[in-house]
């Protein structure tokens, strides 16, 4: 919206640098050697224990549709001026490579591989922005409704916060997200239509302002919707709005189902334990009490702590935006690039800070599943030539402080990628959002409760085999090698 | 995109309970009354002491492209079960009303109109969502943008922070806001072409990692670019990265422009320092130093308090997400409606949060410009009816203290909405964004320097006039009392 090109595409919804580089690697005739790229995140958002992944639905969709259009093309001959040679290839271009990804709902965690590209190296790098850019927002948010629905338990977690999205895309798939992690609905209406989520929603202040008391505005709306949930905080939640609801819900009977009230400002904890009373004393035991207001997953274990009567969760701004750590900094690094000979070559990326060191090689990831509880033991990642399921004894060790290790014996290694496009082909059919929710519920259960809880949870080990830990520590020593060499030669 | 539907519209980005209040007015055949509503959010973001305004270019074609589809009615008649006739109503839904707003880049304070609809209920409810979603997160990146580029001054600004948004249409809009509120460029091609923002962008790490080494690497990319910032931290910035930008920049001399290097990890203020050192001694003074790395307002002053010797700043993640506070909480509130007799009413929404009582009335928001030292005074919202500018002697009071007063006299009362809709015709000419930018800037001038400063600012006032006031006061005590009456009556 706010486009006037009527063939625009999400080719340009990338980085220029991505562009100008993938120039160079045409100019010097590399840009169709094998590169391996991955996605991973160095830390988990929220002080979490664990996250949950997703974006993988639009990812296809975007690798499916990827061309860039004719005035695109247009764009870049015409104002950033790039060769016609460079521009034709450019507009040939399609994805031909393979991409591997975890399931969305799969858990995830820091420093494990969520996604791999192995593709022609100008198409891996143009790609790369709008990958990063749909998996840190949804993961960040499948991750936020996850741990609110944690707290949560078995009562109904609804998302509504649309009008505080960041833009239109993030209200729409951050509904979905939320959906996906265990939210039970969203008020987002085309969320509903695109994505089959079920929607939920009443009435808001404006249509009790919009009638000339609150008690005909409830008796209206009763009278053109059979199932009522009154938002009762307009004027005064206990002195005029329960009251009024219940004088609504008296007269109608059973001419509607009085399902409940919602309390949206003030004492929620108060509030919702008085409301209790008068709903029980008016002979309404089962209707329900909606809360809403800023709220998440501390707000929410303190509210249940103070012992609130609230049956249903509203849940906006906190959720939506991430609100407490807006930003998941998942990053994609080369890791493996053909050689002169056809052969593939590790690469590393050095830093000072040390948690930013990539790991090189093709490597897959396996949850180690302990065959006796059922329980996760950790998360392995290994060379893509190894197959830690033939080991009989299982060694994971702490890939910063390699002391701290175990053995596993009785295990079942799962590698958690898929296989998703193969020569640009997809092979991957992707599930119904209803069974993308199933398999995340399912998830948690391999998951001690000690990597779930909301505050201070225990670090779940992701470890390296050890063939993966001395290719990495190969590659620090050659790199820094390879500065001093050059110290030494200038 | 993930859509299949062909025929999707933005209609359904609303939420569910909308369309079920509209359902009542429908149902209650009060629809067409004339309704007013305000958007405004009240408390300025980030502890700022302005914000600017932006989201009214998206928001204009919203309005214009408003309706139900084939395939939306479709979804409210199979999955949500509405009856024809509503449904009938709802497809032929076209905006008829009328839209007041600010102008984008206008500077913009808590508790003020930003934006203003009146039309008839049923539209006006439903566009509601939408509107909100578009301006919290414009005007919040925006707000951010700005207050970054006043710690920056006259050096260049680039935004590169769309791998971290909160999905596709927030990199996009939120590089426009920030371009339109003092940022130099961005890194997104997309916003490039369909905005004409300038776009920026050199090579990133994997094209070091691409080449045999970072020697080669920087090599390559001179010879396939004539403008040459290199990033110099993939292995060691002082011992590799700018001995081999300077090494390449010697060798080919005059073939390329030198432009600079780029830092993105380590101590910025000591490796700043050093590089320039490194630079000004191999001959190459007006080399610049870019400097990235979760930079914003905070940072940024720190860095210069310290001397480093950045050139041009490379934002991302703190900008694109506005990271220290990610929701603009701008509401959307009824002020007025027809009453039975086609007169207007006014309305208002109490709370026990008094902060969060509206203010009730179709109104306007003036500035008031200081004839002699052509400052702001602040800001004087009046009802519709009152023309500040007639009056000889200004009372500015403060609307909470309202011991707080001055007299103004020699003062310009300048309106801050302009017509955008005036019978659902969109009458206003959306400017470019490069005239937005200008104004934007103009704007700041206006302030003085204290509501300006990133840290502690003054407050800015913001003064009802003593009529609107009064109107404030003569509300709530009609709905306090209304509420008593009930008590009484029960």
């Amino acid at each position: 919206m706010g486009n006037t090109y009527m063939d625009d595409s999400y080719a340009l919804h990338t980085d220029l640098y991505q562009i100008n580089m993938t120039q160079t690697y045409w100019e010097d005739n590399i840009h169709n050697k094998m590169a391996v790229f991955e996605v991973y995140f160095r830390k988990l958002p929220f002080n979490s224990g664990y996250a949950i992944f997703a974006g993988l639905e639009k990812i296809v969709h975007y690798i499916e549709n990827f061309r860039f259009s004719h005035s695109d093309i247009e764009y870049l001959r015409e104002q950033i001026g790039y060769a016609e040679d460079y521009l034709a290839y450019l507009e040939n271009m399609r994805f031909t490579g393979q991409i591997r990804c975890m399931k969305e709902g799969e858990l995830v965690f820091a420093n494990e591989p969520i996604l791999r590209v192995e593709a022609p190296l100008g198409q891996a790098q143009i790609i790369e922005t709008a990958i990063l850019n749909i998996i840190n927002y949804q993961t960040l948010v499948a991750t936020k409704a996850s741990r609110i629905k944690q707290v949560i338990g078995e009562e109904a977690a609804m998302e509504f916060g649309t009008r505080r999205a960041q833009e239109m895309d993030a209200a729409l798939w951050g509904a979905r997200a939320s959906y996906l992690a265990g939210f039970d609905s969203t008020s987002n209406v085309r969320a509903g239509k695109i994505f089959g989520i079920p929607v939920s929603g009443t009435h808001a202040h404006s249509m009790i302002q919009a009638y000339k008391d609150e008690y005909t505005a409830f008796y209206k709306y009763a009278t053109s919707h059979k199932d009522c949930v009154f938002l009762v905080d307009t004027y005064d939640t206990l002195r005029s709005g329960i009251p009024n609801a219940i004088k609504v819900a008296n007269e109608l009977g059973k001419r509607i189902n009085f399902i409940g009230i919602r309390l949206d400002s003030g004492d929620l904890a108060y509030l919702s334990k008085e409301a209790r009373k008068m709903l029980d004393e008016a002979g309404y035991p089962n209707a329900k009490i909606v809360a809403s207001n800023d709220l998440d997953e501390y707000t929410i274990i303190n509210l249940k702590q103070q012992g609130a009567k609230i049956d249903v969760w509203g849940i906006g701004t906190k959720l939506i935006t991430a609100f407490d750590q807006p930003a998941l900094g998942a990053v994609y690094k080369m890791v493996s690039i053909e050689g002169e000979s056809g052969n593939m070559i590790d690469t590393i990326k050095i830093s000072s800070n040390p948690e930013k060191v990539s790991t090189p090689g093709l490597k897959r990831v396996y949850r180690i599943i302990n065959s006796v509880n059922l329980h996760s033991e950790g998360d392995y990642i290994a060379m893509e030539n190894e197959n830690p399921q033939t080991e009989e004894k299982l060694k994971l060790f702490h890939p910063v402080h390699t002391f701290l290790s175990k053995f596993v014996t009785d295990f079942n290694a799962v590698d958690l990628h898929e296989d998703i496009f193969i020569s640009g082909q997809l092979v991957y059919e992707l599930p119904h959002i209803e069974q993308i929710r199933e398999f995340s519920k399912g998830n948690l259960s391999v998951l001690w409760p000690e990597y779930l809880r909301a505050l201070n949870p225990e670090e779940y080990p992701v470890d390296l085999s050890q063939a993966c830990w001395d290719n990495k520590m190969k590659n620090i020593q050659e790199a820094t090698n390879k500065v001093k060499e050059m110290l030494r030669t200038r």
